[in-house]
């Protein structure tokens, strides 16, 4: 420890990797990111870090809606802010090792800029 | 838009607030940060940033298990890594003017990094 506690970061997750296990009702025009609720997705970026011996460092977290619902299902990487949308199952093993092990974000899953956080893009129709 | 999309920042949460939700049964000895599942300490985030008008540029998300449940309930906020333990929804206001509004995080709430992401420390017994 130093004297300033609060100015280490060595303890911290080096990575925090939140999976959206939102349902909605399957009618819901937004769609949802885990409609079948059983976090796989969470589930299989918790076993893809664990067989690579990063339990500790980096945390695979549920998240409730990260509100980019059209784009999903979701996934946002702490601290650098990286998101990426449609992730599915098969994708987890390279985000893994490309982004968390590598340093490289995998460009092709990530969400664009101009979908991130907006009121309507070409695929998010304006709300009423 | 820049060139290069992936570049800006400009669209994204400014700060994404996590806060635990999670449940375990009364008779765990890690407890739990939302022993009764009504997410009030989510609610009362979402309440604070709408009154201040910050509802598009910070998001309150619920969250699964943080894993310092010893020091819950936990809040950490993204992208700066600041973690909050015990906080109580009398705590929101002050977090959401102090840190979030004037840059300032709350001291007081803030987890100690001796006890953040550890195997054990004072509040946290070693796991069997």
């Amino acid at each position: 420890m130093t004297p300033d506690a609060h100015s280490t970061t060595e303890m911290r997750f080096e990575h925090h990797i939140f999976i959206c296990t939102n349902q909605r009702p399957p009618d819901n025009p937004r769609g949802c990111c885990d409609p079948e609720g059983l976090a796989s997705l969470q589930l299989r970026f918790k076993q893809e870090l664990a067989a690579r011996g990063l339990k500790s460092q980096v945390r695979a977290n549920k998240a409730g809606c990260l509100d980019q619902c059209e784009h999903g299902p979701n996934v946002v990487v702490y601290p650098e802010g990286v998101w990426y949308g449609h992730v599915q199952l098969q994708d987890v093993a390279e985000i893994v090792d490309s982004h968390i092990v590598g340093g490289q974000p995998v460009a092709r899953l990530r969400l664009l800029e101009e979908c991130l956080n907006t009121e309507s893009c070409d695929h998010r129709p304006p709300r009423n």
